[in-house]
This record gives C-alpha cells, sequence and structure tokens, in this order.
C-alpha cells in the first residue's frame, strides 16, 4: 500500500507506527551506527500486534501469564525499544532510547535479555530467537499442562528476517516446532526480499510457503503494511492448530529514500534522508519528540493487558498455598529442599557398593533420584536417548497428545535442541536439559554461547567424551571440545571421575541460578573412587585432593573424568617406589578457578612435579601446570596431541599413551 | 517388495547386493560394533548406482573426471568399504575388511578421507557430507566452465539418511544447491522411517519431498529395493535442470529379524540372527567369502568405466602443454610460481606507504593481487560481502548463468558455506575461502573441525575479531573464539597485526597443503607497523619480535593482531622511563609452537616479565606466559574478562582497560 493512501485510510494505527518509525530513525541517527531499515518495515506489524493481539501489561513486564514477543531478527532491535518505551515499561526510558548502543545503556545494539524487562531473549546471531521461541511455545504447553489453563494461557510471538530463515537452526527449530503442533507460536516472516548482499534471491530462491508447510505449519501472507490485513491474519493465526508463519509483504526502509534496497537494512543517517522520510510520513516533530496524545495512545495500549493480569492475580490468590508455593518456586527456580538429600543419598549408596559404572549411567541414576523431587526438570536428547542415559522412567515423553510428558525427542538437531533448551529456561518454570554425544557440541556452539550470555541454568549432557568411546573414531571422538567450551565465559565445565562426582555435578548444576553447567561424560565404566562417603559437595570447590601422598610428597597429578583413575593408578606405581604422589581431581576449572588463593594453593601447593592427565588436548592445561607457584617445578601432560583414531577404546588409550604407566613415568623423568 | 521375488526377479542383481550385505554382516560382527542397518537398507540402491551409473575406474580412484560418491550417513561405512574392495580398489583388500574398525586399517568407524582412495570425504557428523557434497558440485561446474566438458564432466552422488536431513545444515546446503541448479547433484534419502530413537516421527514428521520441492529441487520416490525402479529414477534424475532428491523406500537392517526396527541401526553381532539373515538372502559361504564369480561380476563393474577413463587421458594428453600443465597445477593445489613476488610487492607497497587500515581492508588489497594470478581462488561471504571484504573486481558471481563466476553469494548460511568450502577443496582444482565474522564461527564449528581433521587447506576469511566492533555488543563481539579455535588440531588460526602480516598470513594461507587456516581479522582501522620492508615472511615462524628493546630488557610485551599496536605504544611509553621493553608479534600460535626451541627461545627469553595483550579471554596464553622459561619471571595479561559491552570501539577498550597505558602499568607492577 502507498504511504499516503494507509495513512489517510488507517490516521491513528498510521501516527502510531510513524512514532516507532522516527524513534529508530533518531536513535541510529544519534548512535551513528544500528540498523534502521527493519524498524521502518516492520513498524505496522507491530503496531498491530501490540495494539490488538500481544497479552500484556507494561506496567508489569515479569507476569509470567504475559504472551512472549521475541524479536528474532535482533539487529532491529529499535523496534523492540520504542515498543517497550512507548507502552511505558518501566525500564526504558526516553533517556535510554537517546543512548542507544552507548556504554552501560540498556539500550544495546542487538536485545540484551536482563538489561531491560520485555527483552525475553538475547537475539543478533540469525535464527537463535526463533528456535528459542519454539522452546518457550513448548514450555507454555508443559505449564498449562501442569498448572492449568487458568494459570498459564498464553502465546508466544517471533519477528524473523530472511537471515533467520536461511540458518540451519530455523530448519530443526520450524520441524521440531511443527512435529509437536506448537499452535500457540506465531512468526511473522519480514518478507522484504532484501540482505545485507543485496537481493534475497541472490543467495536464496526458496519457497518458504511450501517449506513451512512441509514442516506442517500453518502459513498466511499479507501486506505488511495494511493494519487490516495484519489483523486478519494474526486472527487466522490465532485459530489455527498448527504454528503458524506469516509472511508479511514489506518495504526494508520503508518509506526512505533508500527503501527496498541493501543500504537500508544498515544505518540510515543522513539528515537529509532523515528528513526526506520524516516527511512522508507526515512527521513534523524534533527528533525524540512524540507528540503527548500520541503517547498517551500507546500507553492505553500499555494498559491493555492490565484488566486481564489483574484477574489472573487474583485467580493466582485463589490457589490453595501449596500450589501457590510451588508455582512460584518453578517461576524463581528454586530446587526442591528435597534435592540435597536425595542427592547425599544416592553418593553414600554409591560410596557404599562402589559399582564400575560409565559417567554417563552414573548420571541416568542421578537423574533417577533428580526428576522425581523436581517436576520443573525436562529433558532430552539429539536422538541419542540410549547413549546420553538421558530418560529416566517416570518422565513421560512430550507430545500432542501428552503435553504433560517432560522428555522431548529433539531429532538430529543439536542446534536446535540447544536453542529450545534456552527457550525453555528463558521462559521460567521449567529445568532444561539435553544430551548429545560431546564432539557435537560444536553443532550447538553458537547457542551455548548465548546460554552462558544470558546466563541460563541449562544443562547439556553430553557423553562419550573421549577417545573411550573406541571404534566410532576421530569424527566422534572430542580431543579439543573441553578445551574450547572451557574458553567460553560463564560456563561450568564438569568432567566427572566417578558416579559420586557426577551425582554433584548434577547438584551443582541444578541450583545454579546463571550459570549453565556442561556434564562431560564418559561411555566407558570407571571404577567408583570416592568410596569414603562424604556428605558434603567436593565438586563445589571444582578440584580437591582424591588422592594424598603417603611418603614425602613429590609430585601432583592433576586429572578429571576417565583419567582420574588412570592417576589413582599411577599413584599407587610411584608410591611403590617410594615417590609421594598427590592425586587432584578438578572435576570444574572454573569453581576451582573462583575458590580464593588459599584453598587452590591448598591443593596445588608449589614444589612437587605436576603431571596433568587428560585424554584431551593440552590446550588450557598451562594455567594449572605452571600458574600460582612459589618455585618454578618442572611439569608435564599426558594426553592427546591431536585427532583420535578408529579402535577399541583399550587400544587407543595405550596407542595415545595415556595409561598409568605412562604418567608414572612422566613423573619419573621430571624429578 | 519381498526378498524371495526380488531375488527370483533380479538373481544377478540380488547376489551382487548380497554380496554387500554379507559383508557388512560379517565385518560389524568381527569388529563387534558398527552399523548394520544402512549397508543392508541401502545395498540395492548401491549396487545399480555402482553397477550401471557410477562413472569410476576402480583401479584409477584419482581419476579426476569420475563421479563423486558421497556416503553422508557415513555410520554405514561398511557399504563403501564393500564397494571399494568388491570393485576392486588399490587400496581396500579383504584383510583390511576383516580389520573394520580396528588401529590402524583404512576400514574406520566412520569413513576418513584420506584412508583410501575412494572415500571421497570424511562422514560420520550428519549432513556434513551432503553439504560437502553441494560444494563438489559446484567445483565441477566451475571447472567446466572453465577447463571445458572434455575434460571436466561428471556428477555428484550423495547417501543420506533421516539425520542428515534433520540436521540444520542440510536446509543450508539444499537452498543453496537449489540456488544454483546444481543439475549434476543426486541425493538418495534412506527414506526408511527409523533413527536411534525409534521411529522418525517420534521427532521429525516433516514431509521431506516438498520440503525438496520448497528449494528447487526435483523430486523423485522409489522402491529402494526394486532395482529397476531404483534404475528408473535415476535416469529421470540424470535428466533433471535442477539437483534431485531420491526419496528410496527401504528397510533398514533389510531382511534381518531387526528389520525396520531402531536396533536394526546399530551392530546386529548375533549369531542367529546373522545366520538367519544369510539364509533368508540364499547365501551359504562361511563368513568375508565371496564366491570368485560374483567377485569377478563386481570387478566387471569396477573397470565399466575404464575404457571411458582412456579416452578422457587422451584428451588430457592433446591438451596444449600450457593447458595441461595449468590443470595439473590446479588439482595437485600447487600455488603459481608469480604468488610470492606479488605478496612481497604488495608488502613492499604498504610498508613505503603505511597505510591506516583495519586488517578486512587489507585483506582485500592481498586479495587484489592473489586472485588475478590464481584463478584457482573462490571467494565467499555467509551475506556480508562488504564487511568481510572477499570480493574483488575480477572474480564475477557465479550462477545458473555464469558458471564462470569465482564469487559465491553462500546467503547467511555460515555452516554451509564451510562444508562446502570442504568440498569445493576435496574435488579439487580450486582453493575456497569464505567469510563471516569471527563469533559466528561458532555456527560453522563442526564443518570447520572437518575441515582440519581431513587437512583441507581452506581459509576462514574471520572479520570483525574482538570488541573493536563495537556497539553491535557482546552477541557479536568474539571473546572466546580466538581460543576455542587455536584450540583445534591442525587449523592455523592467523591474528595479523596490519596489511603486511595480512598478506603475509594470506601466503601462508594459500600455499599449506594439509592445513585449514583462519585469518582473524580487525574491522577497526590499525596503523602500519611493519614500515620497514622485508621479503621474508616474518609470519612463517608464527611470532618475531616486531619492536626490540633500547635500554636493558627488563620486559616482553606479547600481542596479536590490533592490540600488536597497543604493545608498541606500551613500550614506548616504558622505554621512555627506561624500562626496555620488547614487542613480540605472535600472529599465529600454532606456526610458533612448530618452531626449534632455540628459535623459540630467543624470541621468548627467560628472565624479562612477560605481560600478553589480546582483546579477548586469557585461555590459553599462559602456555607463552609460562612456558619454556629458564627461570620463572612475573607476567600478566591485558584482555578480555567475560564477554563484551555495546558501545563505541575506543570507549570499549577504555572500558575494558586494554590500552597501552595498562599495559604500561601492568609491567611497572611486575618490575
Amino acid at each position: 500500500m502507498e504511504i499516503q493512501a494507509l495513512a489517510q485510510a488507517h490516521p491513528e494505527h498510521w501516527r502510531q507506527a510513524a512514532a516507532l518509525r522516527t524513534l529508530a530513525l533518531d536513535a541510529v541517527a544519534a548512535a551513528n551506527s544500528g540498523h534502521t531499515g527493519m524498524p521502518l518495515g516492520m513498524a505496522d506489524i507491530a503496531t498491530v500486534l501490540f495494539g490488538k493481539h500481544l497479552k500484556f501489561d507494561a506496567a508489569h513486564p515479569d507476569w509470567p501469564d504475559r504472551d512472549r514477543f521475541v524479536l528474532s531478527n535482533g539487529h532491529g532491535s529499535m523496534l523492540l525499544y520504542g515498543l517497550l518505551y512507548l507502552t511505558g515499561s518501566p525500564d526504558v526510558s526516553l533517556d535510554e532510547i537517546k543512548r542507544f548502543r552507548q556504554l552501560g545503556s540498556v539500550t544495546a545494539g542487538h536485545p540484551e535479555y536482563g538489561a531491560a524487562r520485555g527483552i525475553e531473549t538475547t537475539t543478533g546471531p540469525l535464527g537463535q530467537g526463533l528456535a528459542n521461541a519454539v522452546g518457550m511455545a513448548i514450555a507454555e504447553e508443559m505449564l498449562r499442562a501442569r498448572f492449568g489453563k487458568r494459570l498459564v494461557d498464553h502465546r508466544t510471538w517471533v519477528f524473523a528476517g530472511d537471515g533467520c530463515l536461511m540458518e540451519g537452526v530455523s530448519q530443526e527449530a520450524i520441524t521440531l516446532a511443527g512435529r509437536q503442533a506448537l499452535s500457540r507460536l506465531v512468526v511473522f516472516w519480514d518478507h522484504n526480499g532484501i540482505t545485507i548482499d543485496g537481493a534475497v534471491a541472490l543467495a536464496d530462491r526458496t519457497d518458504q510457503i511450501k517449506r513451512f508447510e512441509s514442516a506442517g505449519w500453518s502459513v498466511y501472507d499479507c501486506d505488511g503494511h495494511d493494519p487490516e490485513d495484519i489483523d486478519r491474519v494474526i486472527g487466522a493465526a490465532r485459530a489455527s492448530d498448527t504454528p503458524t508463519l506469516i509472511a508479511c509483504r514489506t518495504h526494508i526502509g520503508y518509506g526512505t529514500s533508500a527503501q527496498d534496497t541493501a543500504k537500508a537494512h544498515g544505518a540510515l543517517t543522513e539528515t537529509t534522508l532523515i528528513d526526506d522520510a520524516k516527511a512522508a510520513y507526515g512527521w513534523d516533530r524534533k527528533p525524540f519528540d512524540i507528540p503527548p496524545d500520541l503517547k498517551a495512545q500507546w500507553e492505553e495500549i500499555g494498559r491493555r493487558g492490565a484488566a486481564e493480569r489483574l484477574a489472573w492475580e487474583e485467580r493466582r490468590a485463589a490457589l490453595s498455598d501449596a500450589r501457590r508455593r510451588e508455582f512460584a518456586r518453578v517461576l524463581a527456580g528454586e530446587p526442591p529442599k528435597r534435592l540435597s538429600a536425595r542427592i547425599k543419598a544416592l553418593k553414600k549408596q554409591i560410596s557404599d557398593e562402589a559399582p564400575k559404572l560409565a559417567t554417563r549411567k552414573g548420571s541416568e541414576h542421578a537423574l533417577e533420584v533428580i526428576n522425581p523431587v523436581m517436576p520443573e526438570t525436562v529433558g532430552g536428547s539429539a536422538d541419542l536417548t540410549g547413549s546420553n542415559n538421558t530418560k529416566t522412567g517416570d518422565l513421560g515423553e512430550f507430545s500432542p497428545e501428552n503435553r504433560k510428558g517432560r522428555y522431548l525427542h529433539f531429532g538430529i538437531r543439536e542446534h536446535g535442541m540447544a536453542a529450545a533448551m534456552n527457550g525453555l529456561a528463558l521462559h521460567g518454570g521449567l529445568r532444561p536439559y539435553g544430551g548429545t554425544f560431546l564432539v557435537f557440541s560444536d553443532y550447538a556452539r553458537a547457542a551455548i554461547r548465548l546460554s552462558s550470555l544470558m546466563g541460563m541454568p541449562v544443562t547439556y549432557v553430553l557423553t562419550h567424551d573421549s577417545i573411550g568411546l573406541g571404534e566410532d573414531g576421530p569424527t566422534h571422538q572430542p580431543v579439543e571440545q573441553l578445551a574450547s567450551l572451557r574458553a567460553q565465559p560463564n560456563l561450568n565445565v564438569f568432567r566427572p571421575a566417578d558416579t559420586v562426582e557426577t551425582a554433584e555435578a548434577w547438584e551443582l548444576a541444578l541450583t545454579a541460578t546463571a550459570t549453565p553447567s556442561v556434564l562431560a561424560l564418559s561411555r566407558q565404566g570407571l571404577p567408583t573412587l570416592r568410596t569414603d562417603h562424604k556428605g558434603v559437595n567436593l565438586t563445589a570447590r571444582g578440584a580437591y585432593v582424591i588422592a594424598d601422598s603417603e611418603a614425602r610428597r613429590r609430585a601432583i597429578l592433576l586429572a578429571t573424568g576417565s583419567e582420574v583413575a588412570i592417576a589413582v593408578e599411577a599413584r599407587a606405581i610411584l608410591e611403590a617406589e617410594g615417590i609421594g604422589t598427590r592425586v587432584v581431581s578438578m572435576p570444574c576449572w572454573e569453581i576451582f578457578e573462583e575458590q580464593d588463593e588459599a584453598y587452590r594453593k591448598r591443593i596445588l601447593p608449589g614444589g612437587p612435579v605436576r603431571v596433568a592427565v587428560e585424554a584431551a588436548i593440552r590446550f588450557g592445561w598451562d594455567r594449572w601446570l605452571y600458574g600460582e607457584r612459589g618455585k618454578r617445578g618442572k611439569s608435564g601432560f599426558v594426553g592427546m596431541h591431536g585427532f583420535g583414531a578408529s579402535a577399541p577404546a583399550d587400544e587407543l588409550y595405550r596407542h595415545f599413551g595415556i595409561t598409568a604407566e605412562a604418567v608414572a613415568e612422566k613423573v619419573r623423568t621430571l624429578l
């Protein structure tokens, strides 16, 4: 529709949308950077969605039963900030809009979760928001099944661009959403035909309508600038029993001289262009100046859901005490009080029975204890359920027929799984964990990073954590993944040595509030090393002495996971030779790093030679081999020096020289 | 089709396929691990493809104009090994089949590129082979356009399973293939309805036919056990002017008691099951015993392309000397002799002019020198062409209308781009490079790993390599990517300090034979530090002294990329205070690690305090801060300690304390 016709046909809508557009123009110009084109192109859709459909109460952005709005094409952040400011967000003032993209503002270049309420997820890396939204929609179904429609009854709306749809993670997300018939998920596709390089068609000619239909979605098409048409299709989407894509024909940089060009994707900052655009919009205000009556209209929109929220609060207040407390507990992400005792009991049982168990199997034992007392856990695997040992008997399978199921067959979609886990956690009320092989964390890396950046306490169950997986060979054998995950800020990488440590790691993962966890678990059986039961969680210090020297201490062996048993065996060899040897188990470097220096020095005193043992590459180990030493001692490393090989696991350990005898010999050469 | 009916209707085909099936049964049983179900399910398709359509000459697996056969569902590796052995591969003997999954055999758990010719790519990580094949098919089009149909005229055939199709990378690959109308690419989908967790429908109900059609593919359906039906659809695929998917209705574990179940996916090793299956096949031989007449039939198949290959050799021999040499040069991956002189000339020019340039812009200058003398380069970007500076004027854009174009708009598909680059390199005759932001290497991580594992000399142009990108904020600011890429074996991570180092890094990347390279490049302008022209490639040592101490040496500053200039500035401050300070530029840790100890100690002698400066996290730096020192000196790190923030770049450097003054102060506190 032409601008003049649109403005005349829908004057109120037009002014409201123009407010969003001019705020975007002004903020990008003030920052001299950013992305103008998307807010200009999607302002009409946003105005109709917020004005008529989105269930929210701007003054209470934490209302648990609000609709979730996800800006997956996060570079258009000014559209979101404009919506939050105009509707009366307590966190986004006009001053913050003016400080767009400046240090310390809540209006970062891309929406950052936690900066202001109303930013439901961190977006910018394309496709992630769409995949988060799938997790949010699953969360809504699960919680509605658990707590009832009077408490949980909302939708998830997504803005997405061509970039989101081209990224592979979008395919994983939409096919998962289709399989699960997430009817309360609606995606608005900003179908403007333009990406950074130019026309979308340069790189892509996919029939997106047909593609989404192939995934089991309903698809509607609309003029993304015609409020009546937008309203019509949203109505249809609300009635759908499948997820819905709305293909919105839009113009990037609508109303500017750069309209429909790649230039509009970025920052439009030329004064003339901005002045001309404002003139086209019929806008004659100074920068950032929203007429009071227009602001009042938007604030009225912001209050649209207030009565509904109050009614919801009353329904919540009417719940039984126990139910209200439970609802509050899971939304707050508080673990149940019983968890700690259950973990302790499991630890005692394992220490007493001292089984030889793979830590992936130990993890299953832990989950069998955890899941019954934590109804908020959601488990799943990327089609490796029997290998990741992620499913316990009581979970039930989530499906359109069983929304109470707590286990998700994520499919062979590691990336989509991780992003959906983020969405489940962002929604609140659930604590997701998901499994794949450690090496295939590579597929999910971009989403795991967002777990850390957003501080989502999700748990990645990453089994088959070394050459110990054997014959599947180097494509399946992680050697650098431990290092690359340890390099990521705000991620606890646990590599437990036995089932006792595994249970402790699970306790830490499930009580974390703002840090995701990786559990790197063995395929192969491992002896129980912690046979002397201690109630205290030793893993909570990150590293500790698991076997101390008897003879005068001349060596310290540092090890994680399956190699702790090798180090303990090496210690026996060395002690028999009169070489006093301490073994330090280091299940979580990150937590050990956070301990005070006195503790760290007590565990790793200067003087003795240090040898690290890990069936992975050395990268990163120098921190512990050299760091914080009173005087320079000698040190060495026993582990991998490159990619693995295909052979039975025992042979591989011998082939690559990761044996107790090799460790002992390394110590001898250093003494 | 029922087995008995099939065997009777096509007795010769049936016996040939049974040979593949029984080899898979026997090898998996002998290894007591592996995947039986896929070879049993796809043996008929393989028999028809190899028997009638695949252009190959088994005795000459390196024939450049052979068809490429890619087993994307690589867990079914025994199918490939069986085909290679039966057709007479010089590299895969019966003994190797018997040593399936054993240390040092060429018959690894998953097909490993380089283990035996005929293994066209390493597969196992799902979806990768399919995406490699897209690169191979692009390579064929490009080389055919360049060298003519008489020399280059082949197809790419792919076997893929449900896992390949569920992985997001498959969407990136198939939409790229559709856009580029790669009509010589044919994918056989093993449509058996089963994955590890059970029925595909547990996780996925995608209409794959419709999905591939939405991407511009032709789709055919066949009974995957009926040789006539298979032959019919292959014929149709050959005539297609788009890429083709053949949905093959198959039975996993065909003919065994585990048929059509998830159990069949893995290793079927029970004697009874194997005996019963062989009986059903009408097979009465001992394990690994192929009747001589049947082996002869397969070897005849292996010779099917011999005449065609000889004719091709004659055509090659008839080429002009220059053309034959050029064809041989690009297939051998040899850089042109002129390259070195061109790089030197650029270095001299830059040293003389000493511009302030972003290294991404410096990289563009290097490419402007390189691309005209290396017609084998193929450039591209994941929709960030203007930001990655990957396009030079002479390349032309690859498209169905211009197969001579050397620039690819990969679309917003980092993962598909990386996997296609692997395919381009695997095909031979081309040297691909592709760009995205450094942080988004996370999206491509699984494919970058395969570049290293296979030793593909591809180049990743990763710009915007630090907080120096500014306002886009933490989602776009890499802080851990340098560490996580450095952790990967066999990957040279270059982070050049200026345009001279950038040119040197390009020279090393383009002359590498079995190692991929990352070029981490700045968004922001950097001064030219190497103003004193030297012909020798200093980056080829990995690290070198870029500015030595004048006063008595008391400090060594180690830095990379944009922070070398900061270190040089800090040196000036310190020298003015009489503190002798050496600055070591470390553009490539991996190459420096490979230098002899004497060189390393010359560059980093013991004694002086060491401070590392990098706008990234510390992880990994301890190797250079502590390692190899005669006596323990003090050391420190100036860099990032977590994720970045959204603000102008200069402000961020100040905010995070990465300044010359901060470096100088760190040195002072350590002295």
